[in-house]
């Protein structure tokens, strides 16, 4: 069975809004095993839609799309779906009743807009949306099956797990794509694939595919298999290969960032943390605390984003700023003692550096961050150069202090011994 | 002229990857009154793509590829694309040699692979990139061009905004769509569309679009015109009705988000800053120094993630804690004060709440957050109610604290006068 994913919404076509449910439907469909080979979006409009679904219809028995089904004007997949099957729309009474439900709890004015979204193609059966107002829905013609699910992915997903997984799996009738994802940190993409080419050019099943971003390199791990148990066993031996030729490089798997795992790090050990943070401004932890249950490890974060912050909070020496500047290897280390100190935590993290596009100068260019690691005894630091927009190098420099306390926990460091 | 963009990458089908680069460009060939009625994302197969692009070429005669020019086997655009039309890949020997040269100038050493990336479509322009090694191309063919470029969006939007908007803007020979987005904080979507359903009505050019995402509701006008001038004339006199009717409630237009209007505010009125949070755990103060200058009025930020750090760092009364809980009221107002006191600012900004999915009771629920802005004379408190996944109330919540001083510095809060 092929599939494809549709994505309604002019304000896609427009760039106002990143589709982010086209890889979420992406990642769903994988898991059971279904192939996509091809995602489309259209704008607000039925005609284009209706058209673009028939083309589609005539390569593909599955369509999942999803937005457009809500109470306003430009709202137009029911009457698409609709037209590409030459179908009627009429009004659902279950699900009218239910939107009616759903505002007066709310306390929600009733606007008789919302009544639009229970007008569905006639025959379809309704996917209750057990966030929102708007109903999914599903309709089968001729074989073939189109399933509409609301944009936001906060009543999207839902549906999708309680009303579709569920029907696609009997639907697809077992068999599975599986991948796992190595993800490696403080390597380049070109000597991970120099280091693992004889891998690559044996290559079948799994199939290997290396993904480069923001200082982060993904190789992908995708096997073809029965079912899941399988797969997995297709592809262990190869990842087990890949870890002994490229360990220390190895933040994560699948769709684990750094975060997660120096989270589970620190609570193996039982051990807490503090971060300084200057040219990252908060973002190392926003990091940590994206993970429920850091209060366990993460005791405090302190931005100190002036001199004066620098100074008053996390105790760095006027004459440290004086003599090597805000953005140095000294205030780096100053900052992660004075975290560690005055939350009382195991271990002081801290970065320092200029994240553009000002600020930088011949010496110190933008880009430069230094990451410091302190322990009761111990402490470390490390320089980074990196290169892109404010917003890439505060990632990065979040990402490679986190990678610092990572390689440390991991003991990849011999300065320091957590 | 109609456009058509397409993403190659088997990672965007897998889902692994969420495609920004398509809403980039959307948001590109928008501005160049470039119609762009379609978006395909496929898979790394050169026979696919091919097939795809010749579907696309019968009805658009501009085609914008991004990804899937690397140096890795499952590299397939060029081939791709020449198939599509016909024609040879051969070596262009100028891109050749500025992959070696690149290379050299960083020390990476040199693997074969790379020369792959200069394999381009016969008689195609090669278009230089500023960034990595990958050089895009573009080839003209019976009144088709197909423009291929890099997908890692630090190399692919320098790449289109020196080489292809200039030619594109040429090619498209004046005429241009011009949206203008109002952005919405603190009112629901239906709400807005009932306070402006006679403007909605009446609309024409410009088109009102309404789009709601996380707390926050964009109005979307878009007019078209001979030039941005006239768009922009065409969309004032409906904009400035908009905001007579809802001005407490807009945080900003097109894409600045509540950190850039509260920075604007506080460098207008010379006032600094200091953040105090909880449950966002260092998001604020990310969000607010994503914001070039922002050190002109952000001092620091203190995450008090645990109680004895909220003690500690910020001066929160162990009795407060003890009778009102971390999250309460008190306890916000408790962190405000301190922040700004700590950090010798004007104005303390504190967040409080349980983010979940654990740490919720039915007195205080998942989602319940307090907001407390102080100055030296006066404080004030919120209370929110958000719902979703962790990650959502957390980007909710800093959203309204920011919001809080918004409106706090535009004047809509009596109880506290900036």
């Amino acid at each position: 069975m092929g599939a494809e994913i549709f994505s309604v919404g002019t304000e896609l076509l427009l760039g106002q809004i990143v589709d982010t449910n086209a890889a979420y439907l992406g990642r769903q469909l994988a898991r059971l095993g279904i192939d996509c080979f091809h995602q489309t979006t259209v704008g607000d409009n039925a005609e284009r839609l209706a058209q673009s679904l028939r083309t589609a219809l005539l390569r593909s028995q599955l369509i999942i799309t999803t937005g457009g089904l809500g109470p306003t004007e430009d709202d137009v997949t029911a009457a698409g779906v609709a037209q590409a099957f030459g179908l009627e729309l009429a009004l659902h009474e279950p699900s009218a009743e239910a939107i009616r439900r759903l505002l007066a709890a709310r306390n929600f004015p009733f606007i008789p807009a919302h009544l639009k979204q229970a007008y569905l193609p006639v025959g379809a059966q309704a996917l209750p949306n057990p966030v929102g107002t708007a109903p999914g829905f599903m309709v089968e013609n001729a074989g073939c099956v189109v399933i509409s699910l609301p944009g936001p992915p906060p009543e999207m997903q839902p549906m999708f797990e309680q009303s579709v997984a569920p029907y696609l799996h009997k639907l697809s009738g077992g068999g599975t794509i599986h991948s796992r994802v190595l993800r490696f940190m403080g390597i380049g993409e070109s000597l991970i694939e120099d280091k693992l080419k004889d891998l690559i050019a044996a290559q079948s099943n799994p199939t290997i595919a290396p993904l480069a971003s923001h200082g982060l390199v993904r190789i992908r791990l995708t096997a073809k298999a029965a079912d899941e148990a399988e797969a997995q066993d297709l592809i262990a031996p190869v990842e087990a290969e890949i870890r002994r030729r490229l360990a220390e490089f190895i933040i994560g798997v699948d769709d684990e960032d750094i975060e997660v795992t120096v989270g589970r790090l620190l609570r193996e050990k039982k051990l807490t943390l503090a971060v300084a943070e200057s040219c990252t401004g908060g973002l190392i932890g926003h990091r940590l605390t994206n993970i429920s249950g850091a209060s366990d490890y993460f005791l405090a974060g302190l931005v100190g984003y002036s001199n004066e912050a620098k100074k008053a909070l996390l105790g760095v020496a006027e004459k440290t700023l004086a003599d090597r500047g805000a953005v140095s290897r000294e205030v780096a280390l100053e900052m992660a003692r004075g975290a560690r100190k005055s939350a009382g935590a195991d271990i002081g993290l801290a970065d320092t550096g200029i994240a553009g596009p000002t600020g930088g100068s011949e010496a110190k260019p933008v880009g430069l961050v230094y990451g410091a690691i302190a322990t009761a005894s111990q402490e470390y630091c490390e320089e980074f150069r990196f290169r892109g927009e404010r917003d890439l190098i505060k990632w990065q420099a979040s990402g490679a202090a986190l990678n610092l306390l990572r390689r440390a926990l991991e003991g990849y460091l011999p300065e320091i011994a957590i």
